[in-house]
């Protein structure tokens, strides 16, 4: 770091993302990314009279985008705000709704907290119960902002409607923003809530069912005061934050929503097929509403199993949190990796790997 | 606004980016983008393999294209840093290198002012002289980041390097931010003075020169230390930032630097052009070295002439801020473009349009 960095930034510990080798080829189940690519509709989206027009600067508004979202969800273009990945509006989240300060649990997506210390805004991480679970009991806390991911992240647990309903009246003076990243896996969205709670404020992303991590998209869905307020964070840091290709493949993606929700379909499949693997193994495994499950097992230390994972070509995520230091999270891929996953961590237990 | 925004954002007045209208087909003179497409190497560069790979999250590291510019520039590439458009730099900037305060020249980006007032840091604007230039005198700060624009717009009137080093001398307890977004059309870099001053941060594009204003991408170049706590505030806020489609394209863009380049020197000639027709119509013309010219007419008033223009299927940028309210800021277009705008320009002073 240089002599110029502010004060305020000088113990900040940035979020570390999944590995990303380039070393050489892995199976990759470590950071929650499709194993399906987008579809032809997308790749035809993505066509060179597209490229030509990068020279132009791309539709600050996102109208195309946003109509085709609003059609899906049954919402006004006005109750959706776009933006360069989920990460940047739970980032504008964070700097809009936090006058009161923030509460999270203290297992979920290792973001939150980055956001709170960037921000300098006060935070309390609210311990999940023994079983992993969010308790939404634990959410009385009127006035300060509620973040919750929705299957949580990296357990895969999963709240109902009515539990986000109860947390939505027991803090009228909150936003409650649900990051809902992993809820076309088998979760039910809490979106329609947003016609009778005006703070509620729902994220999602197109980094997983929808196969597009790499483009970077998020959206949000709510009461369109709070979408005006997230639209003056964004025209007050990069109005044009979303690049043009991007906007053309999402657009083509949310009109070919078959397509995608073939594809979780199948990632339950396989979630299936992992989950009642690793229990035959022995694996304690969460019952998991995402395209990841979070398992351990009383024979092998988590990092152990991650390590040897790794050295037999296949990546997963460990945490070295301590509470959760035995589990790994392992992203459902196809049924040929998890297969490929279910061989090696049974040859790694006989101890023939 | 909803009643959960923040207090200190009631008051924020976001940027007004220039008018993207999609009512109907406008010769584009306001938004300084380039009349030519990437070249043919970008448009192959994304092709349907990259978006089919957009279903995995893109290098945060953004090697390829560190290693790619740093040739370019003959600096390694840990001096330099990748962001989703130079906007998002200046923004980062503004929140790493301000804790003293930050000064910036009055008539110049009207961003500057917005990211003050957002991160709420203490900034003066320091007048222009008569003559719309920049003293460098003017800018004996020492400690309090500086920012400016070079060329600055929208004058177009560039500092020499001279000028630059004796600010960066005058402030070595300052961040000096060169905000070079029109460099590539007649100034000269100051690039090559960050391996001497470690208080250095400049500040490029790919939006205005490389034709890519729609992919959403900035570079800066500085000391390492500078590089590393932009990379910590960027790890702290969207670590993949930047989407697959743009790396490949930016990659591919600065392996085939020369076509840009000579892309740069129509727009030159094209600028001369304007210029010399303008003066014959008797405007008075800021010498400019970017892609665009700044230019006032006693016959009629600025926003006059905006208007008149755009009912003419012409778009040019005017401002409605008191000192430049007889100016307009008309970006160099193709030949073609200009021929029309100069034919319009002078009916609209004859009154027969």
């Amino acid at each position: 770091m240089s002599r110029f960095l502010k004060q305020q930034y000088l113990s900040l510990e940035a979020y570390t993302p999944g590995e990303q080798p380039r070393d050489k080829q892995y199976i990759k189940l470590n950071t929650n990314e499709s194993p399906f690519p987008p579809s032809e509709a997308v790749i035809n989206a993505v066509n060179a009279d597209e490229v030509r027009d990068l020279r132009l600067y791309s539709d600050p508004e996102c109208k195309a985008l946003k109509t085709a979202l609003a059609e899906l969800y049954e919402v006004s273009p006005n109750n959706i705000y776009l933006s360069n990945g989920s990460d940047d509006i739970l980032n504008f989240s964070f700097m809009a709704f936090s006058e009161n300060g923030v509460v999270f649990p203290e297992i979920s997506y290792g973001f939150y907290k980055v956001f709170a210390e960037l921000h300098n805004v006060s935070y309390t991480a609210i311990p999940l119960k023994d079983d992993f679970s969010i308790d939404p009991a634990d959410y009385n806390v009127n006035g300060r902002l509620i973040v919750i991911a929705n299957p949580n992240a990296p357990t895969g647990l999963c709240l109902d409607l009515g539990q986000i309903e109860g947390i939505l009246k027991a803090n009228p003076d909150s936003v409650v923003l649900i990051d809902e990243a992993y809820i076309d896996f088998g979760g039910e969205s809490c979106f329609k809530l947003t016609k009778q709670y005006k703070n509620l404020l729902v994220v999602g992303t197109f980094s997983k069912s929808r196969s597009m991590a790499g483009a970077r998209l998020g959206f949000a869905i709510a009461d369109e005061e709070l979408i005006s307020d997230l639209e003056r964070i964004k025209y007050s840091t990069n109005p044009y934050n979303i690049n043009r290709l991007t906007l053309a493949a999402g657009t083509a993606a949310v009109k070919d929503n078959g397509y995608y929700m073939d594809n979780c379909r199948k990632i339950i499949q396989n979630r299936e097929y992992t989950t009642l693997e690793l229990e035959k193994l022995g694996f304690f495994v969460l019952p998991s509403k995402a395209n990841f499950v979070f398992a351990k097992s009383e024979k092998i230390g988590g990092e152990e199993l991650y390590l040897k994972l790794k050295a037999n070509g296949i990546l997963v995520r460990h945490f070295k949190t301590e509470k959760i230091k035995d589990f790994n999270r392992i992203t459902i891929g196809s049924k040929e990796e998890m297969e490929k996953f279910i061989e090696v961590t049974t040859k790694i237990l006989e101890g023939t790997l």
